[in-house]
């Protein structure tokens, strides 16, 4: 069994956005060697997420604002993990979107189907986090 | 070490539906000769889930209430992804249902608690879509 | 390839709680002599989740005021699942707070950013229910 560990980094300025790292995910699998098994793909960070879904920017849009209906920011002393902290919403909108996503690696690819991509959702931005990539597989 | 890799194949007619595969799994997991490993489900569409939970005609109906109230199809002008396209709700009710789960193989069984059964859920149906079974193990 | 398995076993008298179950996991991680590979963690029960976040009461709390705002509890009768049963709200939560976590196994250890630790999430207590613990790896 091959196994291989890589650690993606991001500094995104602004409190939330959606960051499109399939290609950084496919360039793990290239320099594994790995043609056969699993890919986990998570966040380190548990205000952050990572999931599959369309790289359309409307879309996107709707993610924004249907998650800030859900779990909304404001007000921040609505929740009581805000004791010197202003994040318990992006705890919250973290647990919606997921932490990880397990992929298919089938002849050296991510098994996707048409339109999967895989995204980096960050809901408290402002200081550096990590994505970890980690393959399995012959 | 050991793979297996088949999709299933869906054409539902209504937008909305939840369809029972574990015998569709379970059967896989038979040709595949795996013992121990892990089974990963995963839809291969963006507006589709695999999830796990109890084949209980009442309790789909709720699902079904619950999601058309967290993310509702109408009015369809009120999602921007929803320009040549009426599926946007879809986008985001998969992402409370989840893309996929990651199933335990034992002693060349997926190993459930007791009323575990795993679903497909179509969240915009009328066309031909696909589920990705991978197996890997031993 | 090695793999490994085990149950947690949970009994806890109120309906909802949330336990840290990090330090099981690492033990049956130490058990199994894996040293590269994915630990999955996963409910056994369809109204119970295993998921990653804060170990932080508040942010608990906050999960528990949250979750029962998205699918309230009460009203019993609003729920066609609630024919003979009254948890048809802690399916629904589960969907929200997730079934399992796949976590990568780098050098014997949960391969965890700074904050992150497992829970156990009970949506219908009072009764005997369990957590599978199972690794892949050499």
């Amino acid at each position: 069994m091959k196994s291989f560990r890589k650690e993606l980094w991001f500094d995104i300025p602004q409190r939330r956005a959606f960051i499109n790292i399939t290609s950084d995910v496919q360039r793990c699998l290239d320099d594994s060697g790995i043609r056969e098994g699993l890919a986990l793909v998570n966040a380190m960070h548990i205000t952050a997420s990572v999931f599959i879904n369309d790289d359309e920017s409307g879309l996107h849009h709707d993610f924004e604002v249907w998650l800030e209906g859900l779990a909304p920011h404001e007000p921040v002393s609505g929740y009581r993990h805000n004791v010197g902290e202003d994040n318990a919403d992006g705890h919250l909108k973290r647990q919606i979107m997921g932490r990880e996503v397990v992929v298919a690696i089938t002849d050296g690819r991510l098994d996707f189907g048409p339109w999967e991509q895989i995204f980096y959702g960050e809901f408290d931005g402002g200081r550096r986090k990590r994505v970890l990539v980690k393959l399995i597989g012959e």
